[in-house]
């Protein structure tokens, strides 16, 4: 049995970039799949058993819930084998992953979710339409977000997001970058 | 000379927030006012010596300047002397304070902040009326994000947001929620 299981759907860019980790760092777990279209996170026994929090990622480690992104990849740098670029234990490096880490938040997984839902999931899956400007709106913050990537982030010469290095940074940002981009390749 | 400088204004809330672990845990900083309301981290000055996101809170170590709250905390953490219970060091424990610190951002931080500003620096500051629709959604978020922190948070049974011990959680939470309270004690 292993010690770890991951509640997840890879529809969540979150999930996603967890799941990336997980794998590329060979770490094992028992793989829960919860299908977001469905609504099986609103689900009493989701709500009970799994997380009250009703959201996915979610880490069950034996009796130990854990739900954030974030505090998810944490967790795991703490009590697995990681390789140290994703996450890096030298103080300063850490801290450069954690000031994305936590921009993100508000910056481009808000921004790149808003416009993907009014966009794409609101009036193609529920049918429910956005006004132009509101529409307009959400895709005028999302390319704000993207010009600080690319100036305040990419633009201060380092090859990646937090450094000279690929980290954890640039697997979530590249798994939140890649939803918006989806959707205009299938116009 | 002081190691740390500490660039803040005490209207933000995670300038509070951090104002307030450095002087509870007695870590010596120069104190660096940053004036919001006159726009001063918009200057060229800050942009260039400051930080190039022309926020605050922001940190310099000597030469090594980090934005970000929560960032901004664990380099603190990893630095200097905390007390462990503002961010415990067992792996499960600190996993319960980031759970709160990552679930913030778009939930009490997100929702206090844009309630505050439509209810009061728009209107009252910058002559900027909002429909009363929309404050009514903003309100509504709001109250949402401050049931979530009843039930889902200290309805688990512990005295505070992540344990049976305060944390750095309960500071920033703190923080946020006296900002739309002070609001309506002025009315």
């Amino acid at each position: 049995m292993t010690r770890l299981k991951f509640y997840y759907d890879l529809m969540s860019q979150p999930c996603r970039a967890l799941y990336i980790l997980l794998k590329i760092n060979k770490i094992p777990f028992e793989p829960c799949l919860v299908n977001l279209r469905k609504g099986e996170q609103y689900a009493d026994f989701f709500k009970n058993q799994i997380s009250r929090f009703q959201k996915v990622p979610v880490l069950h480690d034996k009796d130990f819930k854990l739900t954030e992104n974030v505090a998810i990849l944490r967790y795991l740098t703490r009590e697995f084998q990681i390789d140290d670029h994703w996450y890096p234990k030298d103080s300063k490096k850490q801290a450069r992953v954690d000031e994305y880490l936590e921009w993100q938040h508000n910056n481009t997984r808000l921004n790149c979710t808003l416009y993907f839902i009014h966009a794409y999931l609101n009036p193609r899956l529920m049918g429910k339409e956005v006004k132009p400007e509101e529409l307009a709106a959400y895709k005028r913050n999302m390319e704000e977000t993207l010009n600080k990537i690319e100036d305040l982030w990419l633009g201060q010469g380092t090859k990646y997001l937090a450094g000279d290095v690929i980290s954890y940074a640039d697997i979530l940002a590249a798994c939140e970058l890649e939803q918006p981009r989806k959707l205009h390749s299938k116009e």
